[in-house]
Protein backbone atom coordinates (compact mmCIF):
# COMPACT_ATOMS: atom_id res chain seq x y z
CA UNK A 1 0.00 0.00 0.00
CA UNK A 2 0.92 3.27 -0.65
CA UNK A 3 1.88 5.42 2.03
CA UNK A 4 1.34 8.65 -0.06
CA UNK A 5 -1.78 10.75 1.20
CA UNK A 6 -3.78 12.03 -1.98
CA UNK A 7 -6.21 15.00 -1.44
CA UNK A 8 -9.26 16.33 -3.18
CA UNK A 9 -11.67 19.02 -3.10
CA UNK A 10 -15.05 19.15 -4.54
CA UNK A 11 -16.87 21.95 -5.81
CA UNK A 12 -20.60 21.98 -6.41
CA UNK A 13 -21.74 24.82 -8.77
CA UNK A 14 -25.14 25.48 -9.17
CA UNK A 15 -27.45 28.08 -8.01
CA UNK A 16 -30.49 25.64 -7.22
CA UNK A 17 -28.46 23.95 -4.47
CA UNK A 18 -27.81 27.47 -2.73
CA UNK A 19 -31.35 28.39 -3.08
CA UNK A 20 -32.35 25.24 -1.38
CA UNK A 21 -34.11 23.89 -4.12
CA UNK A 22 -32.45 21.22 -4.73
CA UNK A 23 -30.65 19.10 -1.75
CA UNK A 24 -26.83 18.35 -2.53
CA UNK A 25 -26.50 14.56 -2.66
CA UNK A 26 -23.17 14.47 -3.92
CA UNK A 27 -21.04 15.75 -1.55
CA UNK A 28 -21.92 12.68 0.64
CA UNK A 29 -21.52 10.55 -2.08
CA UNK A 30 -18.19 11.48 -3.45
CA UNK A 31 -16.64 11.88 0.40
CA UNK A 32 -17.32 8.11 0.78
CA UNK A 33 -16.29 6.89 -2.31
CA UNK A 34 -13.01 8.58 -2.11
CA UNK A 35 -12.23 7.57 1.29
CA UNK A 36 -12.57 3.75 0.23
CA UNK A 37 -10.11 4.08 -2.68
CA UNK A 38 -7.61 5.75 -0.65
CA UNK A 39 -8.21 10.15 -1.26
CA UNK A 40 -8.93 12.66 1.13
CA UNK A 41 -11.94 15.30 1.03
CA UNK A 42 -10.39 18.13 2.18
CA UNK A 43 -13.03 20.77 1.71
CA UNK A 44 -16.32 21.31 -0.46
CA UNK A 45 -17.39 24.08 -1.87
CA UNK A 46 -20.94 25.23 -3.43
CA UNK A 47 -20.86 28.13 -5.87
CA UNK A 48 -24.05 29.79 -8.04
CA UNK A 49 -23.87 29.35 -11.58
CA UNK A 50 -21.46 32.82 -12.14
CA UNK A 51 -18.68 32.37 -13.63
CA UNK A 52 -16.11 34.36 -11.98
CA UNK A 53 -17.26 32.61 -9.05
CA UNK A 54 -17.26 29.28 -10.47
CA UNK A 55 -13.41 30.24 -11.44
CA UNK A 56 -12.02 32.03 -8.28
CA UNK A 57 -13.05 28.56 -6.59
CA UNK A 58 -11.51 25.98 -9.05
CA UNK A 59 -8.03 27.78 -9.14
CA UNK A 60 -8.11 28.21 -5.16
CA UNK A 61 -8.78 24.59 -4.79
CA UNK A 62 -6.75 23.37 -7.50
CA UNK A 63 -3.28 24.68 -6.72
CA UNK A 64 -3.98 23.39 -2.93
CA UNK A 65 -5.23 19.91 -3.38
CA UNK A 66 -3.92 16.58 -5.63
CA UNK A 67 -7.80 17.02 -6.94
CA UNK A 68 -10.66 18.66 -7.35
CA UNK A 69 -14.21 17.13 -8.81
CA UNK A 70 -17.02 19.56 -9.83
CA UNK A 71 -20.93 18.88 -10.29
CA UNK A 72 -23.13 20.32 -12.16
CA UNK A 73 -23.34 23.21 -14.78
CA UNK A 74 -22.89 21.17 -18.04
CA UNK A 75 -25.80 20.17 -19.51
CA UNK A 76 -27.18 22.05 -22.86
CA UNK A 77 -29.02 24.96 -21.74
CA UNK A 78 -27.93 28.80 -20.51
CA UNK A 79 -27.01 28.24 -17.32
CA UNK A 80 -24.49 25.10 -17.67
CA UNK A 81 -21.32 27.24 -18.19
CA UNK A 82 -19.00 24.84 -15.84
CA UNK A 83 -17.18 24.00 -18.94
CA UNK A 84 -16.44 27.99 -20.20
CA UNK A 85 -15.59 28.99 -16.78
CA UNK A 86 -13.27 25.55 -16.20
CA UNK A 87 -11.62 27.16 -19.83
CA UNK A 88 -10.99 29.89 -17.98
CA UNK A 89 -9.65 29.19 -15.06
CA UNK A 90 -7.03 27.31 -16.68
CA UNK A 91 -6.22 29.99 -19.04
CA UNK A 92 -6.68 27.98 -22.36
CA UNK A 93 -9.49 27.76 -25.72
CA UNK A 94 -12.38 26.07 -25.27
CA UNK A 95 -13.38 24.16 -28.57
CA UNK A 96 -15.72 21.68 -29.91
CA UNK A 97 -14.19 18.36 -29.03
CA UNK A 98 -14.46 15.58 -31.86
CA UNK A 99 -14.30 12.78 -29.42
CA UNK A 100 -17.00 14.16 -27.49
CA UNK A 101 -19.33 15.38 -30.22
CA UNK A 102 -18.55 11.51 -32.31
CA UNK A 103 -19.81 9.58 -28.81
CA UNK A 104 -22.63 12.09 -28.82
CA UNK A 105 -23.48 11.02 -32.68
CA UNK A 106 -23.17 7.41 -31.45
CA UNK A 107 -25.85 8.20 -29.08
CA UNK A 108 -28.50 10.65 -30.31
CA UNK A 109 -30.17 10.44 -33.59
CA UNK A 110 -28.62 12.88 -35.96
CA UNK A 111 -32.03 15.48 -36.14
CA UNK A 112 -31.93 15.27 -31.79
CA UNK A 113 -28.08 16.71 -31.98
CA UNK A 114 -29.08 20.13 -32.10
CA UNK A 115 -26.79 23.17 -31.25
CA UNK A 116 -27.70 23.38 -27.74
CA UNK A 117 -26.41 19.68 -27.29
CA UNK A 118 -23.65 20.14 -29.00
CA UNK A 119 -22.59 22.68 -26.52
CA UNK A 120 -22.22 19.77 -24.13
CA UNK A 121 -18.87 18.70 -26.64
CA UNK A 122 -17.47 21.65 -25.97
CA UNK A 123 -14.25 21.06 -23.38
CA UNK A 124 -11.36 22.67 -22.70
CA UNK A 125 -8.22 22.22 -25.23
CA UNK A 126 -6.05 19.59 -23.39
CA UNK A 127 -9.46 17.61 -21.67
CA UNK A 128 -9.28 13.92 -21.75
CA UNK A 129 -12.96 12.50 -21.49
CA UNK A 130 -15.15 11.26 -18.42
CA UNK A 131 -17.28 8.40 -20.35
CA UNK A 132 -20.14 6.58 -19.01
CA UNK A 133 -22.91 4.70 -19.72
CA UNK A 134 -25.84 6.48 -17.89
CA UNK A 135 -25.77 10.08 -20.08
CA UNK A 136 -24.85 10.62 -24.07
CA UNK A 137 -22.54 13.53 -23.24
CA UNK A 138 -19.28 12.59 -21.31
CA UNK A 139 -17.86 14.65 -18.61
CA UNK A 140 -13.78 15.41 -18.57
CA UNK A 141 -10.85 16.23 -17.01
CA UNK A 142 -8.31 18.32 -17.45
CA UNK A 143 -4.88 18.22 -15.51
CA UNK A 144 -6.19 17.34 -11.95
CA UNK A 145 -9.93 18.82 -12.20
CA UNK A 146 -12.81 16.22 -13.31
CA UNK A 147 -15.88 17.83 -14.28
CA UNK A 148 -18.98 16.10 -13.99
CA UNK A 149 -22.60 15.89 -14.21
CA UNK A 150 -24.75 17.29 -10.94
CA UNK A 151 -27.51 14.85 -11.75
CA UNK A 152 -26.65 12.13 -9.29
CA UNK A 153 -26.57 8.91 -11.40
CA UNK A 154 -24.76 10.10 -13.77
CA UNK A 155 -22.24 12.01 -11.28
CA UNK A 156 -21.93 8.09 -9.98
CA UNK A 157 -21.22 6.71 -13.53
CA UNK A 158 -18.46 9.57 -14.83
CA UNK A 159 -17.01 9.28 -11.13
CA UNK A 160 -16.49 5.07 -11.40
CA UNK A 161 -15.10 6.10 -14.64
CA UNK A 162 -12.88 8.69 -13.53
CA UNK A 163 -11.73 7.00 -10.20
CA UNK A 164 -9.76 4.38 -12.88
CA UNK A 165 -7.47 7.47 -13.55
CA UNK A 166 -6.91 8.60 -10.24
CA UNK A 167 -3.48 8.12 -8.19
CA UNK A 168 -4.77 6.98 -4.24
CA UNK A 169 -2.91 6.87 -1.20
CA UNK A 170 -2.93 5.24 1.82
CA UNK A 171 -6.30 4.78 3.17
CA UNK A 172 -7.76 5.85 6.26
CA UNK A 173 -8.94 2.95 8.56
CA UNK A 174 -12.02 3.72 10.43
CA UNK A 175 -13.08 2.50 13.60
CA UNK A 176 -16.54 3.58 15.19
CA UNK A 177 -17.42 3.13 18.77
CA UNK A 178 -20.61 3.39 19.88
CA UNK A 179 -21.54 5.11 22.82
CA UNK A 180 -24.75 5.78 23.13
CA UNK A 181 -25.91 5.35 26.62
CA UNK A 182 -23.61 8.07 27.34
CA UNK A 183 -23.70 11.90 26.80
CA UNK A 184 -21.05 13.40 25.32
CA UNK A 185 -20.04 15.42 27.92
CA UNK A 186 -20.14 12.79 30.46
CA UNK A 187 -16.99 11.11 28.72
CA UNK A 188 -15.54 14.16 27.04
CA UNK A 189 -12.46 15.03 28.98
CA UNK A 190 -10.90 11.45 29.51
CA UNK A 191 -11.91 11.48 25.57
CA UNK A 192 -9.62 14.11 25.45
CA UNK A 193 -6.65 12.37 27.06
CA UNK A 194 -6.95 9.54 24.93
CA UNK A 195 -7.06 11.90 21.42
CA UNK A 196 -3.57 13.70 23.13
CA UNK A 197 -2.22 10.31 24.12
CA UNK A 198 -2.21 8.48 20.42
CA UNK A 199 -1.55 11.65 18.27
CA UNK A 200 -1.66 9.45 15.15
CA UNK A 201 -4.83 8.78 15.34
CA UNK A 202 -7.75 11.47 14.92
CA UNK A 203 -10.56 10.94 16.81
CA UNK A 204 -14.16 12.33 16.77
CA UNK A 205 -17.20 12.29 18.90
CA UNK A 206 -20.46 12.55 16.83
CA UNK A 207 -23.55 13.25 18.10
CA UNK A 208 -26.85 12.63 16.08
CA UNK A 209 -30.49 12.53 17.34
CA UNK A 210 -33.25 10.22 15.52
CA UNK A 211 -37.00 9.15 16.89
CA UNK A 212 -36.45 11.07 19.87
CA UNK A 213 -32.98 9.56 20.98
CA UNK A 214 -29.92 11.54 20.83
CA UNK A 215 -26.90 9.05 19.97
CA UNK A 216 -23.24 9.25 20.31
CA UNK A 217 -20.52 7.72 18.45
CA UNK A 218 -16.95 8.02 18.66
CA UNK A 219 -14.95 7.43 15.56
CA UNK A 220 -11.07 6.69 15.65
CA UNK A 221 -9.41 7.11 12.30
CA UNK A 222 -5.69 6.72 11.07
CA UNK A 223 -3.44 5.13 8.78
CA UNK A 224 -1.32 3.04 11.06
CA UNK A 225 -3.69 -0.03 11.97
CA UNK A 226 -1.69 -0.97 14.77
CA UNK A 227 -2.52 2.67 16.35
CA UNK A 228 -6.42 2.73 15.53
CA UNK A 229 -6.26 -0.31 17.41
CA UNK A 230 -4.80 0.89 20.32
CA UNK A 231 -6.73 3.65 20.52
CA UNK A 232 -9.73 2.00 20.14
CA UNK A 233 -9.20 -0.28 23.16
CA UNK A 234 -8.45 2.72 24.67
CA UNK A 235 -11.97 4.26 24.27
CA UNK A 236 -13.55 0.99 24.80
CA UNK A 237 -11.83 0.98 28.09
CA UNK A 238 -12.95 4.06 29.18
CA UNK A 239 -16.04 3.78 27.99
CA UNK A 240 -16.73 0.48 30.40
CA UNK A 241 -15.34 2.64 33.09
CA UNK A 242 -17.83 5.27 33.16
CA UNK A 243 -20.67 2.84 32.22
CA UNK A 244 -19.56 0.76 35.64
CA UNK A 245 -20.99 3.48 37.76
CA UNK A 246 -23.92 3.48 38.64
CA UNK A 247 -27.14 6.01 37.88
CA UNK A 248 -25.82 7.17 35.05
CA UNK A 249 -28.13 9.95 33.60
CA UNK A 250 -29.89 9.39 30.74
CA UNK A 251 -28.53 10.63 27.33
CA UNK A 252 -29.25 13.83 26.59
CA UNK A 253 -27.79 16.69 24.09
CA UNK A 254 -24.79 18.44 24.60
CA UNK B 1 -41.06 45.56 1.47
CA UNK B 2 -37.33 46.07 1.59
CA UNK B 3 -35.53 46.39 -1.18
CA UNK B 4 -31.99 45.85 -0.07
CA UNK B 5 -30.13 42.51 -0.63
CA UNK B 6 -29.21 40.76 2.20
CA UNK B 7 -26.17 38.13 1.62
CA UNK B 8 -25.10 35.21 3.52
CA UNK B 9 -22.79 32.43 3.43
CA UNK B 10 -22.79 28.73 5.03
CA UNK B 11 -19.84 27.23 6.72
CA UNK B 12 -19.75 23.64 8.12
CA UNK B 13 -16.62 22.54 10.04
CA UNK B 14 -16.59 18.55 10.61
CA UNK B 15 -14.48 16.04 9.79
CA UNK B 16 -17.36 13.87 9.79
CA UNK B 17 -18.91 15.13 6.89
CA UNK B 18 -15.55 15.69 4.56
CA UNK B 19 -14.58 11.74 5.12
CA UNK B 20 -18.70 10.48 4.31
CA UNK B 21 -19.45 9.36 7.73
CA UNK B 22 -22.02 11.92 7.92
CA UNK B 23 -24.04 13.46 5.29
CA UNK B 24 -24.59 17.05 5.65
CA UNK B 25 -28.76 17.94 6.15
CA UNK B 26 -28.17 21.65 7.69
CA UNK B 27 -26.94 23.42 4.32
CA UNK B 28 -30.09 22.28 2.15
CA UNK B 29 -32.30 23.53 5.66
CA UNK B 30 -30.62 26.87 5.82
CA UNK B 31 -30.74 27.44 1.82
CA UNK B 32 -34.43 26.97 1.91
CA UNK B 33 -34.59 28.76 5.16
CA UNK B 34 -32.62 31.64 3.82
CA UNK B 35 -34.63 31.98 1.09
CA UNK B 36 -38.30 31.77 2.78
CA UNK B 37 -37.18 34.92 5.32
CA UNK B 38 -35.32 37.28 2.58
CA UNK B 39 -31.94 36.29 2.99
CA UNK B 40 -29.60 34.95 -0.49
CA UNK B 41 -27.53 32.44 0.35
CA UNK B 42 -24.28 32.80 -1.70
CA UNK B 43 -21.94 30.58 -0.70
CA UNK B 44 -21.22 27.32 1.11
CA UNK B 45 -17.81 26.07 2.34
CA UNK B 46 -17.28 22.55 4.45
CA UNK B 47 -13.90 22.58 6.21
CA UNK B 48 -12.22 19.78 8.87
CA UNK B 49 -11.44 20.13 12.23
CA UNK B 50 -8.23 22.37 12.06
CA UNK B 51 -8.16 25.60 13.19
CA UNK B 52 -6.06 27.54 10.49
CA UNK B 53 -8.97 25.88 8.17
CA UNK B 54 -11.68 27.29 10.23
CA UNK B 55 -10.20 30.92 10.83
CA UNK B 56 -9.50 31.03 6.93
CA UNK B 57 -12.80 30.38 6.05
CA UNK B 58 -14.68 32.04 7.87
CA UNK B 59 -12.28 35.32 7.94
CA UNK B 60 -12.94 35.16 3.73
CA UNK B 61 -16.59 34.81 4.09
CA UNK B 62 -17.26 36.97 6.90
CA UNK B 63 -15.82 40.06 4.36
CA UNK B 64 -17.68 39.17 1.75
CA UNK B 65 -21.73 38.21 2.91
CA UNK B 66 -23.76 40.20 5.04
CA UNK B 67 -23.89 36.86 7.37
CA UNK B 68 -22.33 33.77 7.90
CA UNK B 69 -23.96 30.85 9.63
CA UNK B 70 -21.77 28.23 10.90
CA UNK B 71 -22.47 24.50 11.63
CA UNK B 72 -20.80 21.97 14.07
CA UNK B 73 -17.92 21.63 16.27
CA UNK B 74 -19.29 23.16 19.45
CA UNK B 75 -19.93 20.05 22.13
CA UNK B 76 -17.91 19.22 25.16
CA UNK B 77 -15.46 17.19 23.38
CA UNK B 78 -11.63 17.91 22.26
CA UNK B 79 -12.45 17.84 18.64
CA UNK B 80 -15.09 20.64 19.31
CA UNK B 81 -12.72 23.97 18.27
CA UNK B 82 -15.32 25.98 16.77
CA UNK B 83 -15.75 28.80 19.84
CA UNK B 84 -11.75 28.73 19.94
CA UNK B 85 -11.22 29.24 15.94
CA UNK B 86 -14.19 32.00 15.41
CA UNK B 87 -12.47 34.22 18.59
CA UNK B 88 -9.26 33.60 16.96
CA UNK B 89 -10.54 34.58 13.34
CA UNK B 90 -12.13 37.93 15.25
CA UNK B 91 -8.97 38.94 16.98
CA UNK B 92 -10.46 38.85 20.72
CA UNK B 93 -10.38 36.49 23.48
CA UNK B 94 -12.38 33.68 24.39
CA UNK B 95 -13.92 33.17 28.04
CA UNK B 96 -16.48 31.48 30.02
CA UNK B 97 -19.78 33.53 29.37
CA UNK B 98 -21.80 33.82 32.33
CA UNK B 99 -24.96 34.47 30.29
CA UNK B 100 -24.09 30.93 29.01
CA UNK B 101 -23.30 29.23 32.16
CA UNK B 102 -26.16 30.64 33.90
CA UNK B 103 -28.36 28.95 31.22
CA UNK B 104 -26.22 26.08 31.50
CA UNK B 105 -26.71 25.52 35.11
CA UNK B 106 -30.16 26.06 35.41
CA UNK B 107 -30.45 23.13 32.59
CA UNK B 108 -27.98 20.43 33.97
CA UNK B 109 -27.72 19.30 37.85
CA UNK B 110 -24.86 20.44 39.37
CA UNK B 111 -23.07 17.57 39.30
CA UNK B 112 -23.34 17.04 35.13
CA UNK B 113 -22.22 20.43 34.84
CA UNK B 114 -18.59 19.11 34.96
CA UNK B 115 -15.24 20.95 33.52
CA UNK B 116 -16.00 19.17 29.51
CA UNK B 117 -19.76 20.68 29.08
CA UNK B 118 -18.53 24.38 30.80
CA UNK B 119 -16.20 24.32 27.80
CA UNK B 120 -19.49 24.99 26.07
CA UNK B 121 -20.19 28.22 27.91
CA UNK B 122 -16.64 29.46 26.76
CA UNK B 123 -17.56 31.93 24.00
CA UNK B 124 -15.59 34.97 21.86
CA UNK B 125 -15.45 38.44 24.01
CA UNK B 126 -18.33 40.43 22.43
CA UNK B 127 -20.80 37.03 21.66
CA UNK B 128 -24.72 37.52 21.99
CA UNK B 129 -25.69 33.96 22.96
CA UNK B 130 -28.64 32.28 20.37
CA UNK B 131 -31.23 30.60 23.05
CA UNK B 132 -32.57 27.45 22.13
CA UNK B 133 -35.31 25.48 23.73
CA UNK B 134 -33.66 21.83 22.24
CA UNK B 135 -30.20 21.44 23.55
CA UNK B 136 -29.00 23.08 27.01
CA UNK B 137 -25.75 25.02 26.16
CA UNK B 138 -26.65 28.07 23.21
CA UNK B 139 -25.37 28.89 20.12
CA UNK B 140 -23.92 32.53 19.97
CA UNK B 141 -23.87 35.28 17.53
CA UNK B 142 -20.66 37.51 17.16
CA UNK B 143 -20.62 40.85 14.75
CA UNK B 144 -22.44 38.64 11.26
CA UNK B 145 -21.69 35.14 12.51
CA UNK B 146 -24.22 33.19 13.73
CA UNK B 147 -22.48 30.14 15.62
CA UNK B 148 -24.86 27.04 15.38
CA UNK B 149 -24.53 23.22 16.43
CA UNK B 150 -24.10 20.42 14.29
CA UNK B 151 -27.38 18.07 14.87
CA UNK B 152 -29.58 19.41 12.63
CA UNK B 153 -32.59 19.35 15.24
CA UNK B 154 -30.54 21.61 17.66
CA UNK B 155 -29.16 23.91 14.71
CA UNK B 156 -32.68 24.16 13.61
CA UNK B 157 -33.91 25.68 17.21
CA UNK B 158 -30.56 28.08 16.69
CA UNK B 159 -31.34 29.07 13.43
CA UNK B 160 -34.98 30.10 14.93
CA UNK B 161 -33.63 31.89 17.45
CA UNK B 162 -31.31 33.87 15.36
CA UNK B 163 -33.42 34.65 12.38
CA UNK B 164 -35.11 37.26 14.59
CA UNK B 165 -31.87 39.23 14.84
CA UNK B 166 -31.56 39.23 11.08
CA UNK B 167 -32.07 41.70 8.98
CA UNK B 168 -33.87 40.64 6.02
CA UNK B 169 -34.47 41.57 2.30
CA UNK B 170 -36.48 41.67 -0.52
CA UNK B 171 -37.70 38.02 -1.19
CA UNK B 172 -36.69 36.20 -4.23
CA UNK B 173 -40.40 34.95 -6.12
CA UNK B 174 -40.00 31.40 -7.60
CA UNK B 175 -41.97 30.17 -10.34
CA UNK B 176 -41.20 26.58 -10.82
CA UNK B 177 -42.64 25.23 -14.45
CA UNK B 178 -42.73 21.58 -15.14
CA UNK B 179 -40.56 20.64 -18.30
CA UNK B 180 -40.71 16.47 -17.30
CA UNK B 181 -42.21 15.56 -21.00
CA UNK B 182 -39.26 17.85 -23.26
CA UNK B 183 -35.91 17.16 -22.46
CA UNK B 184 -33.41 19.67 -22.07
CA UNK B 185 -31.88 19.40 -25.64
CA UNK B 186 -34.91 20.04 -27.38
CA UNK B 187 -35.76 23.47 -25.61
CA UNK B 188 -32.42 24.71 -24.10
CA UNK B 189 -31.54 26.87 -27.65
CA UNK B 190 -35.17 28.89 -27.01
CA UNK B 191 -34.59 28.80 -23.26
CA UNK B 192 -31.67 30.56 -23.44
CA UNK B 193 -32.95 33.46 -25.52
CA UNK B 194 -35.97 33.64 -23.09
CA UNK B 195 -33.39 34.31 -20.48
CA UNK B 196 -31.42 36.95 -22.61
CA UNK B 197 -34.99 38.68 -22.89
CA UNK B 198 -35.65 38.46 -19.37
CA UNK B 199 -31.98 39.61 -17.92
CA UNK B 200 -34.11 40.83 -14.86
CA UNK B 201 -34.97 37.41 -13.57
CA UNK B 202 -32.53 34.26 -13.60
CA UNK B 203 -34.07 31.86 -15.08
CA UNK B 204 -32.33 27.98 -14.37
CA UNK B 205 -33.53 24.92 -16.59
CA UNK B 206 -32.64 21.39 -13.73
CA UNK B 207 -32.78 18.28 -14.58
CA UNK B 208 -33.30 15.08 -11.74
CA UNK B 209 -33.19 11.56 -12.00
CA UNK B 210 -35.99 9.30 -10.01
CA UNK B 211 -37.89 5.82 -10.42
CA UNK B 212 -35.71 5.57 -13.85
CA UNK B 213 -37.38 8.86 -15.81
CA UNK B 214 -35.53 11.95 -16.04
CA UNK B 215 -37.31 15.30 -15.09
CA UNK B 216 -36.65 18.76 -16.47
CA UNK B 217 -38.19 21.31 -14.12
CA UNK B 218 -37.51 25.45 -15.27
CA UNK B 219 -37.53 27.77 -12.62
CA UNK B 220 -37.71 31.69 -12.97
CA UNK B 221 -36.13 33.77 -9.79
CA UNK B 222 -36.23 37.35 -9.44
CA UNK B 223 -37.67 40.18 -7.13
CA UNK B 224 -39.65 41.57 -9.05
CA UNK B 225 -43.29 39.86 -9.71
CA UNK B 226 -44.88 41.44 -13.31
CA UNK B 227 -41.14 40.79 -14.47
CA UNK B 228 -40.98 37.10 -13.08
CA UNK B 229 -44.57 36.70 -14.63
CA UNK B 230 -43.88 37.25 -17.70
CA UNK B 231 -40.88 35.36 -18.07
CA UNK B 232 -43.15 32.65 -16.84
CA UNK B 233 -45.42 32.66 -19.18
CA UNK B 234 -42.39 32.76 -22.16
CA UNK B 235 -41.13 29.78 -20.59
CA UNK B 236 -45.03 27.92 -20.77
CA UNK B 237 -45.41 29.47 -24.52
CA UNK B 238 -42.17 27.87 -25.89
CA UNK B 239 -42.79 24.87 -23.92
CA UNK B 240 -46.15 24.32 -25.58
CA UNK B 241 -45.21 25.55 -28.94
CA UNK B 242 -42.74 22.45 -28.58
CA UNK B 243 -44.92 20.55 -27.15
CA UNK B 244 -47.37 20.54 -30.43
CA UNK B 245 -44.57 18.88 -32.73
CA UNK B 246 -45.65 15.41 -33.16
CA UNK B 247 -44.01 12.27 -31.68
CA UNK B 248 -41.41 14.02 -29.12
CA UNK B 249 -38.68 11.76 -28.37
CA UNK B 250 -39.47 10.14 -25.12
CA UNK B 251 -37.27 12.09 -22.32
CA UNK B 252 -33.47 10.90 -21.78
CA UNK B 253 -30.39 12.66 -19.90
CA UNK B 254 -28.58 15.30 -21.77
Amino acid sequence: MSEKIVTAAVLVIGDEILSGRTKDRNIGYIAEYLAKIGVDLREARIVPDIEEEIVAALNALRARYDYVFTTGGIGPTHDDITADAVAKAFGVEIIEDPRALARMRSRYNSSDLNAARRRMARMPVGSELVDNAVSPPPGFRIGNVIVMAGVPAVMQAMLDAAAATLETGAKMIVETIDASAIPEGRYAEALGEIAKAYGETVIGSYPSFADGTFRNQIVVRGREAAKVAEARAAVAAMLAAIHAVPNPPAPKPD
